[in-house]
């Protein structure tokens, strides 16, 4: 495997080890809290001790997946609860490479990594489709770029790093031209509680057998670390293909946390999403304003929790992320880690309160 | 990916749906329960929330690969903590396969099925090395089925199905032929704290650059659902490449999980072990006694908690298996699905305190 660690793992530790004070906007772990149900969950669980610590279905406690399919309004036996939807995304493109004859996945650039990295332990080979500037994705020019070897086209909406949110129409292009081609479509999906844009439209919304949705609570209940994501695949056989490498990758997913998460799923009132969206709207406004002063350019984000962000001469190379930890005392991500397309931008990940005082360095030092 | 579910799926589910009294000897759940530390853990960390709900470090907690690093007396860079055993197994076998040309992996018959169904969903192939009769492996029975193509071996000690332990002139010879051969020794040991014999030798006893070890705490602290094992690696190098294909499989491991197994690990007297494995002992000496009463052919376990039988006349197919359930109230697994040379066996697990009842109906009913 020729993949490399993300950069991320070393600007990390960089920041930490400045001797002074550093805005981490490197990571994607959000620090605006759990909803209550997640604790509460997890006390439960730990009281039940015995046959509750043992393994849970491979696919999944039948509870939480009846809650998530009743929600979805698909059958049950569609959906495989995941290690987080990293795992679902590593089994739905596992699964688009194995059913295709050709071995090639279509990526948009910018890209989140750990796509083309799983892509190439997978033994599949990578193709690129450009973003627009602003981030949006043209149906298109995805078009013109399949091949007889493409085997699947993998998004993100909202979007990690752009902020882009794809509406439905471009879904709905994407949805057709997976049919019409056979692709596998892998529609992750983790940031659908974070649409500031209410344009956010589900691959589930066009009820194709050639879509594959990624879903998680990672973001959504702000437990990255938790581990429980899932799959909703188009038909009970994939399904059972997913489970089957599910078994035979990590044997089971993880039950505490997904006791926890179905408590939280229960319990948790539709104000904790709206409260963590506004917080995060909040931000991005604030943050926007401050990039604004500071004479950058930026894609202003309909979703999710990033800000691409440019400033002329001063590239987001490596070298310079860490001038900006040094001198600034902001911890940003260099744009060549997600593609060749954004190369001299940075993505500034908004999970701390002080994302306005970190623009406003920004502004100072630039 | 051609891998058929285990049959212990539908056996499960047959035995449950059946509308009389059932012991389960089918599954691999300890029932003895876990350590009080695994529960303090657990409520301690939920009530920590916040940051301490997020990513763990992708090879994970510090804190518990320190004290996993002092405990086998390794360096910590050659530590990764995975989604139990079952994901450390999967890394090592796909590195095995990774770093030597030939795409062949050798284990051992009777074998734990996940083992052929990982090798071939890494596209590896798959080739059988007999145990005795007894269980125990023979090195130079090894020896011959080595080819260039040999990529890898694949042990497990103390053995599930078998409960064979291997010895250390065993274990010495196997370490002394992936040397020779440059081959990956991996080295499944999760069931390390359940050895009858007192002949258990680790492979890390021969601090070797061909081995792998996995471990795991889904049975030494009887929590199989809460997915904490690791591998140790030779050497920093490969521990890495195991980190990162477990970035781009499951993201992280599970931090709630490895918080309670760490606050166990420090809190755990070694009585806890002792009373689990006199448990076990205890439930093999009437298990077996109960056998030789039915004049059954079995093999004495030194390890781990599985008991292959034989009943003369009628075989441990799929078909009898389901009738033991029908008939004599007691599920256990065809041998068939632990390879060819076992298939007139049933394999029993002790995983209930009815083990001498389900030993006296076997008796009755045969």
């Amino acid at each position: 495997m020729d993949y490399d660690a993300p950069a991320f793992f070393d600007l990390m530790a960089y920041a930490r080890n400045a001797d002074h004070d550093v805005i981490d906007m490197v990571s994607g772990d959000p620090d605006w809290g759990s909803p209550e149900g997640i604790a509460e969950g997890l006390h439960e669980y730990a009281d039940l001790g015995g046959a509750a610590f043992q393994y849970p279905p491979t696919e999944g406690l039948i509870e939480l997946r009846e809650e998530l399919a009743a929600r979805h309004g698909v059958d049950v036996d569609r959906i495989v609860v995941t290690v987080g939807g990293g795992e679902a995304n590593y089994l739905a493109m596992a699964l688009g490479l194995e059913r295709a004859p050709g071995d090639e996945a279509l990526l948009v650039d910018p890209v989140y990594p750990y796509y083309p990295g799983t892509v190439k332990m997978l033994g599949g080979t990578v193709r690129y489709v450009p973003a627009e500037r602003d981030g949006r994705l043209d149906p298109a020019a995805v078009r013109e770029r399949v091949t007889d070897e493409t085997a699947m086209l993998v998004v993100n909406t909202p979007n990690n790093p752009t902020g882009a949110v794809y509406g439905e129409g471009t879904m709905r292009d994407l949805v057709a031209l997976a049919e019409e081609r056979n692709l596998l479509l892998v529609s992750d999906e983790v940031y659908d509680r974070f649409d500031f844009s209410g344009r956010f439209t589900s691959a589930l919304a066009f009820e194709s057998e050639n879509a594959v949705v990624v879903r998680s609570f990672s973001k959504s209940f702000a437990v990255t670390g938790f581990r429980v994501g899932y799959g909703v695949f188009p038909n009970a056989e994939l399904a059972d293909a997913a489970r089957d490498r599910h078994m035979l990758t990590a044997t089971a997913g993880v039950r505490p946390s997904q006791y926890a998460v179905l408590h939280a799923l229960r319990t948790t009132e539709q104000a904790y999403h709206d409260r963590c969206r506004r917080t995060l709207a909040g931000r991005v406004e604030s943050f926007t304003a401050a990039l604004d002063d500071a004479g950058a350019e930026y894609m202003p984000p309909d979703g999710a929790f990033y800000v691409m962000a440019r400033f002329d001469g001063f590239p987001g190379t490596m070298e310079n992320v860490k001038r900006l930890i040094d001198e600034a005392g902001v911890a940003g991500m260099p744009g060549g880690a997600f593609g060749d397309s954004r190369d001299d931008w940075f993505r500034f990940a908004l999970v701390t309160p002080r994302a306005e005082e970190a623009a406003d360095r920004l502004a100072a030092f630039v």
